[in-house]
């Protein structure tokens, strides 16, 4: 039995997410997924690792028909990954068509296996505006969809929803969460490139000209 | 390119579906699940079979997660399937946790990754009050889930909505599917075992009584 599922990717907000959860006392099931993105390879075992670390059960859902089926840049089957800053219009090509649809979808199932009432995610107001699953009109239409599908057994619950990366770090600083423990670099190599959009916001969401980030990023 | 995605259980609802479809000229792309149903083994085979013969590519997605993380005893994780009416009480048992919230949320991102602008779902009014996500509320939601987590490339649609099994089984016949070709029982046997819930509403859909209905049952 657990309170909640939260979805846990192995980046910095769901893991900080986790972190302010078990400091109010839900007690979680962890569920990540491996959809075939070139990042997941770095991603997983941090999720791992941060599940070992808080004691919390993890379950990783492999799901391999993305990467067959589904194009996208962010994915092992797809193109190479744009640089440059994260608003960009060549940023589009790193959507994942409905990605969070399908995790979000799968995490209510298990959910509801598992008599927990809530889903976490850690979506943030500085989501991108390029994702259209990552918007908020998108996140109450899945929860309408979610309540309605489970006859009201599961919600989904967005506890970031009005902070903004730079929040979620410092926050993050203040329940103690090792950062080096979490990963956010598109590219998936054994180190943050330092020059993708996602390193980009890592390093001021985390305060890296004060300091006070702990990542080693190529560049 | 395809102008739908249909998801094909391989059961006579989503076959003829697909052949009305066809016969209004929507080019299509089939998509079928394994989630690990007692029965799946049954169906997947039909839904292969009508899609060569109808010359509609097809795609099976594994989803072996279910069957390990979910329970209900339409799983083969699961206990027995209960006999009598589908109406009963014990039928819930039956119940696949948000089991069309995920199939539909993939479903939509392949679409969107095909191109094409509907999923098509042979969802109708007989549909089981016990599923909580075959309701016509959840189908709502879910739908605009769909466009709004696609920028609204992809919407759901359900031809049949307010039509209910007979109603298919006879608009079938019209169109001359060839319901050996389906499959309906949640046993999963080598023979439709004719006492099921599931067998017992195939048998008033196809007009048994009439001798109209071509299916071998044990019972």
């Amino acid at each position: 039995m657990a309170d909640a599922v939260i979805i846990l990717s192995g980046g910095m907000d769901s893991t900080v997410l986790m972190a302010h959860e078990l400091s109010r006392g839900t007690r979680l099931a962890a569920i990540s997924f491996d959809y075939g993105s070139k990042h997941n390879g770095r991603e997983l075992p941090m999720a791992a690792a941060s599940c070992a670390f808080y004691g919390v059960p993890h379950r990783v859902v492999q799901l391999p028909f993305i990467n067959e089926l589904f194009s996208s840049s962010l994915l092992r089957s797809g193109g190479d990954v744009p640089e440059g800053a994260y608003d960009a219009e060549s940023m589009k090509s790193t959507v994942v068509p409905f990605r969070n649809g399908i995790l979000i979808a799968i995490a209510v199932g298990y959910a509801e296996s598992v008599g927990a009432e809530r889903v976490l995610l850690g979506s943030h107001s500085g989501d991108h505006h390029i994702y259209p699953d990552c918007r908020t009109e998108f996140n109450a239409a899945m929860n309408e969809a979610a309540l309605r599908g489970t006859d009201g057994a599961v919600r989904l619950d967005f506890p970031f929803a009005t902070m903004d990366k730079r929040d979620i770090g410092d926050l993050g600083r203040l329940l103690g969460v090792d950062f080096s423990r979490t990963w956010t670099c598109y590219k998936g190599g054994v180190t943050h490139c330092g020059v993708c959009g996602a390193c980009d916001e890592r390093k001021f969401a985390l305060r890296r000209d004060e300091g006070l980030d702990p990542t080693a990023y190529l560049e």
